[in-house]
């Protein structure tokens, strides 16, 4: 996966680099990341209902995923492209396609098995991700979404310090008091990097028990509304808890695709109406 | 937080915080961290109670948990010690206490506000957690258990080669087929690095919907027990979702405290028995 060549030195190679990144980016429309404080919120989750959503909005084969998170990569699971692997084209690293010709590009596909882990320290994490940016062949799109792991490590630096250019991070959250406590410092490393916010998804908001049809709090409520409110930041919607959503990520299929007429893809489909007003 | 002393070279220095860290470490009995593939699984959530019940066994003042996820800590809010800070004792510095006298260091009590995130790269994560092996005092413990974040990244393959004495580690999960896939990669890094996996506890793992009494399968179901058959690891148990046991961790307060005859708290009970067998 490299195209070194062997007669430049590596300031050289450091610029030929960020020219590379910047030619690809450049034919990329809009750049999201999807950035958390907590893990196990819904960041996947939220990322393929987007890309699926933006793509059925008449830009099919024009929406792509990077999947940044190395260690614990999650998208291809939720797509239904597990087993796949990348080649190399003309261009460079071809992606793999998903539903509605979603462009993915993840870590899941250049491991042996699904329970390799990858046991890399910060350098190397940096290096693979500036080489997703650099020699994927992404090609002409409306939007490149970038699925970043938990917190503010190696890996959301080195996307926001190689996308200088991005139209803005989403922050997904789920209501409970621990969670808004950690989803506080997101919103404070995106400013301190410059990165507009453009708004902050609740997930796991609520649930109706399929049984008795009763609201169920189960992880507190409230959190994203008083978070937006203290740190000023937009809350875009909150998505209720539904175990069909769970078991639709299980199958591979994305939740607004299975179940259209849930309560959670309908607030889903706003979520992505006002995404696309923000940016377009 | 530094004791540097100016004469001495690099080597000397790693060499005296090596010693340093293993005349700490000779100290306390049982060192144990808890590991996740996935986040949000509950992993600080099984710490804090386990810490508790450990204690609550004959061992007050005997247990510490080590906070080692610097860019979301969790553990203090979730023992009521938002706002500490660490101070500096003649031995070293010293931890905070919480309930039982659980000696608790986190990066949470080096910030200066809850919304301050840690904007670090890998190397400067590996120096913190040396630091907060080899300053601290610790004292004599029965039990350090270790909070690791969520993945295998910087933190996790630190403390195991700090650490290279430990018990093993406990793996948190929840039954999801996504979270499966991750978790399996987690029982391979473990054996990469030649730690015995103590076992794996299922967190989330049903619920009973508090109207109708139901079961309600939030997150799927059986994930922990064929990751378990699969890859050859024992289950310990399976915590069920509760709404007051997000309740309890917002308010700081271990859920087999607030609520010792919930089913979590009865089903926690009888993990916290295996464990001390396992180790003692």
């Amino acid at each position: 996966m490299s195209n070194k060549q062997t007669d430049e030195n590596p300031w050289e190679k450091k610029a030929r680099q960020a020219d590379q990144i910047k030619q690809r980016m450049s034919k990329i429309k809009h750049k999201i990341a999807i950035i958390s404080g907590k893990g196990g919120v819904g960041k996947s989750l939220v990322t393929v209902n987007l890309a699926t959503g933006l793509a059925r909005n008449g830009r099919k084969g024009k929406i792509a995923i990077l999947d940044a998170d190395l260690t614990g990569p999650c998208i291809p699971k939720m797509l239904g492209l597990n087993g796949r692997k990348l080649d190399q084209g003309p261009a460079g690293i071809r992606p793999s396609l998903g539903l509605e010709d979603i462009k993915v590009v993840s870590m899941a596909f250049l491991l042996p098995s699904d329970d390799a882990p990858v046991i890399w320290r910060g350098p190397l994490k940096m290096g693979a991700i500036r080489q997703f940016l650099e020699e994927v062949d992404w090609g002409d799109l409306d939007y490149l979404l970038v699925d970043l792991p938990p917190g503010t490590g190696d890996e959301s630096l080195s996307i926001l310090q190689l996308l200088p250019e991005m139209d803005g991070v989403i922050i997904v959250t789920i209501p409970s008091e621990v969670s808004q406590a950690v989803v506080k410092k997101a919103v404070t490393f995106a400013r301190k990097m410059n990165v507009p916010i453009l708004g902050i998804v609740e997930n796991m908001s609520g649930m109706l028990c399929p049984h008795c049809g009763e609201i169920i709090e189960v992880f507190s409520r409230g959190g994203g509304a008083k978070v937006s409110d203290e740190m000023g930041v937009e809350l875009l919607g909150s998505i209720p808890l539904d175990p069909q959503v769970s078991a639709d990520s299980d199958e591979g299929i994305p939740f607004i695709v299975k179940h259209p007429d849930s309560p959670a893809a309908r607030e889903f489909t706003q979520i992505i109406t006002k995404i696309e007003n923000k940016v377009d």
